[in-house]
């Protein structure tokens, strides 16, 4: 498997085929890659939701405008990240590395003391904003893995956040929706987007070296 | 390869191998991902500068809290994304995909104008904010493509943001930086978290399954 190549195949596809179902074990390395993704300070302040009830894929349709995707692909990941930190969330994740690496470490205690003096004092906006940030770098980690499972998939902002937040009770969580995924195989015929080429900036204009 | 096991296999490098250099094919693969990554309506809001000469790697690790990958790591990739969202910045990528494309498309310039309509008027500090998000999903491509070449990275934030732009001049150039990416090799030796357990939330508290 070429990396690049796979990257180079992937698309926001715009049109699923509603009768395939991406396979189960697919779809847990997908998961498995945003859990694996590198967060700051390793807090992971960011969740998934994996919504595969017909239903409530409708519901949330409409609160995509209408986007087909979200209904037709198998699978619909929401990315949901922390509304805040608080000092509960930073403790639980230090203990667990504590308890996973089993072991204490001076310089790993002052660190946890430096966030809890810093973190949950700020403004929930920036804080929220800041989990938000380590969401998308997890959506790339899915995506790429979706790309070399050879699934479709579709990033998506265009949806409105408080309807998605209520219709999957992700406030009452301390949760707020930031970025969907829809999982499941292109309808080749039915999109538009499929046959067009792909367009980035030229690398001239993307990179610059200074040597 | 197994693209999972790669993502077990790197973590954020702590000490690097100053005498070992990325071969140039690797680094152009791991930029290449950064470059195909998705953004929100293809706008591409970030760019990247790849630092290799010594005395600016010297001043930017003094701006990154001394941290010695910045130095030591072969090659520093800064993400750097828009201050904010312009028209001039928005008509060139739509003009670009028009020209890739070799057509024009109603529903496309309906959107293009959405856009015009939108973005720019929008408090700067918004967009750009919603500019560094594109610029961390591509931080998850390229990552995933350095673990995929085998190369160690360390994505870091404990930088001055306004020091890093003032070294590099990216206010100059509507540019803001983001995120750091060191690329290297590991000092397997003189590194404290190689040896360490990766721990991350149990998949239970990390996915929720809506059947």
């Amino acid at each position: 498997m070429d990396f690049i190549e796979r990257l180079g195949w992937r698309y926001a596809t715009k049109k699923m085929d509603a009768t395939q179902r991406v396979p189960d074990e697919k779809v847990d390395r997908i998961l498995e890659a945003a859990r694996l993704a590198p967060t700051s300070s390793g807090l992971q302040p960011f969740e998934l939701v994996v919504v595969t009830n017909p239903e409530l894929k409708a519901n949330l349709r409409e609160a995509a405008s209408g986007q087909s995707q979200v209904e037709d692909g198998s699978h619909l990941v929401v990315f949901a990240a922390w509304d805040t930190y608080t000092e509960e969330r930073i403790n639980r994740m230090f203990d667990l590395v504590n308890e996973e690496r089993g072991l204490r470490n001076e310089g790993w205690e002052n660190y946890r003391k430096f966030l809890l003096s810093s973190y949950p004092s700020r403004d929930a906006e920036i804080n929220f904003q800041h989990a938000a940030k380590q969401a998308y770098l997890g959506l790339g980690f899915a995506l790429a893995a979706a790309a070399v499972e050879g699934v479709d998939s579709t990033p998506m902002e265009g949806f409105d956040p408080a309807k998605v937040d209520a219709i999957l009770g992700l406030r009452e969580r301390g949760l707020r929706s930031v970025v969907l995924m829809p999982l499941g195989y292109r309808d080749a015929e039915g999109d538009w987007l499929v046959k067009l080429k792909k367009v980035r900036r030229p690398r001239a204009s993307f990179v610059t070296e200074i040597k």
